[in-house]
């Protein structure tokens, strides 16, 4: 299974979360192939699942503050039944600051909330890695999950 | 008004949130005085309150991911409530691993969650900050809240 975090934002030039993301990517790493990218538009994200469609089948995971509340441990869980389902490709995508096209919400797989709160698409990224690192500890048993930081 | 940010929690020797803590504070201390303190356990933090108490009149609001989820909006609102009733004290805290107590849950003006997963207090510390430091610019009509990270 690969998983890719896919935001719809341009790069900027002094990201003070590239340090964190980047600690959390290396701890997936050893779990499952992880890849960040950034997208200028929803339209351009849309083209390149178009071509992961031609080739796997993309569960399209998008983040939205409306959308479900999974607890750590829901979250877990659905990632444990997408890999044992053998689901090959992961797609969680960070959306603009004005939102999702009713289009591309039409075609998610799941709508994935992390509370009501509106957070910047750099800090949303740091916590979707943060929850993907910690839902690997958790299927895996290691105590990350319970207290110590690591 | 003065925010005092609590974290049950060590100092750690290596921690990627320092400086992207420390952004968020720079960019709220024009708008309200802000101290970030940590506190080794519950109970210190108690008798920090006491002394507190015995001063002035502080709100309490524990971060808890059971308790009320609130929109950016929701939150400015209630900071903007707190601050033309002339509260000169909000206490925002971030509980230990485990939880907080009983008693510190029924002595809490708020309990205030950010989403129902689990994260590293260090991380929650900056959700935090931001989202307060986005309340300051939705109050102020700031373009922040709107799309531009700045």
């Amino acid at each position: 299974m690969k998983i890719l975090l896919a935001s719809i934002a341009t790069r900027s030039r002094n990201d003070p979360w590239a340090n964190p993301l980047n600690l959390y990517l290396t701890r997936i790493a050893p779990h499952v192939t992880i890849e960040s990218r950034l997208y200028p538009t929803e339209a351009t994200l849309t083209l390149h699942l178009e071509s992961l469609r031609a080739r796997t089948s993309p569960a399209l995971i998008l983040l939205d503050s409306r959308g479900k509340l999974l607890t750590s441990e829901d979250f877990a869980t659905f990632l444990a039944h997408e890999r044992n389902a053998g689901r090959q490709q992961l797609v969680f995508a960070i959306g603009p600051p004005d939102g999702w096209s009713p289009e591309i919400r039409n075609r998610a797989d799941l709508l994935l909330s992390f509370g009501r709160m509106t957070l910047p698409h750099s800090l949303m990224r740091v916590v979707l890695a943060e929850q993907i690192y910690r839902a690997f500890t958790i299927l895996s048993g290691h105590p990350y999950h319970t207290g110590h930081e690591g």
